[in-house]
């Protein structure tokens, strides 16, 4: 059970995020122009980054919703897998490798990422906003799972919720113009 | 030096505020709902727990700025001190002890929060609003942080600087609708 009380069917952070709507928005809109906006990373590897960094914070609920939404639109479910286990040995770009290793950093403490963490990403392609909105995404992540986590939100455990959020973030992105995905018992 | 090209004389958190606009906007705007918005947790006991979480992840650009802020809305330079060195034994409510608790386990990590800190900050007064706010604080800040030093901004010196951005922040709050305050060298 959640620490404050929520709305019943209202798992992870669509419970919280009905919960004060005032400071939802704007949560919703830096999420919304971060992984849904103009951007040379695609909608896939965004997600990707969110998916490693709550993986890395161990917040179950936003891996589980993340990690669907970046299958489905890598679709493709094993990327995923190959970074959580080893980024190094994944099958994904150079330039998304050292990006991922900016995001790991960021999520440890941001004072970890070395100039040579960023020249390395400068080397594989990477532009100064990729680094900026890496670096920014993954401290967005930061937040979300530390909110989720910290009031301890209910995480359902079957798969088929996480799916549904999965097609709506894939669909409607973060705006929360369609109905909250409830969880039926 | 940051680590992407920053305008120059703009520190900390500014230079990234500027630096991309359309991500800038939601994040001043949830700033300025949680901190200075309507709430029992006075402006001063806000600018305490965002200078606490950012002095536990080591951020000294943020400490200096939200430190600078408390003590002016508190019009006492030791209670921000004091929480720093012994939460337990600072000047301080029972129920600000328990929420600071909170905001540093939170900022630690979200799971790390348990139903007996919570049940403590409810025992001392603590309403479920002030509950949430402080999680979703701490976890703000926790971007902040990230944002700041993931990108290596940078942090001056002198603290006449951290005074004319506390003046501001006391004074226009976090919209930006003045000038950033410029550091002069």
């Amino acid at each position: 059970m959640a620490h404050i009380p929520i709305q019943p069917g209202l798992p992870g952070i669509t419970g919280l995020l009905e919960y004060r709507l005032d400071s939802a928005k704007p949560i919703r809109e830096l999420t919304q122009v971060l992984m849904r906006g103009e951007s040379t990373l695609t909608f896939a590897e965004r997600e990707l980054i969110a998916t490693y960094v709550s993986f890395l914070n161990e917040c179950t609920f936003c891996t589980r919703a993340h990690e669907a939404t970046a299958n489905a639109l890598f679709e493709n479910t094993t990327i995923v897998d190959s970074v959580k286990w080893n980024v190094y040995n994944a099958p994904i770009s150079e330039k998304l490798k050292a990006l991922l290793i900016i995001a790991q950093k960021t999520q440890l403490n941001g004072k970890t990422v070395s100039k040579e963490d960023v020249e390395n990403a400068r080397v594989h392609g990477a532009t100064d906003l990729e680094i900026h909105d890496t670096v920014l995404i993954s401290s967005l992540f930061c937040l979300y799972n530390r909110y989720v986590d910290g009031l301890a939100s209910w995480t359902p455990e079957d798969s088929g919720f996480y799916q549904k959020l999965a097609d709506r973030l894939v669909n409607h992105g973060y705006m929360g113009t369609t109905k909250p995905v409830v969880h039926e018992e």
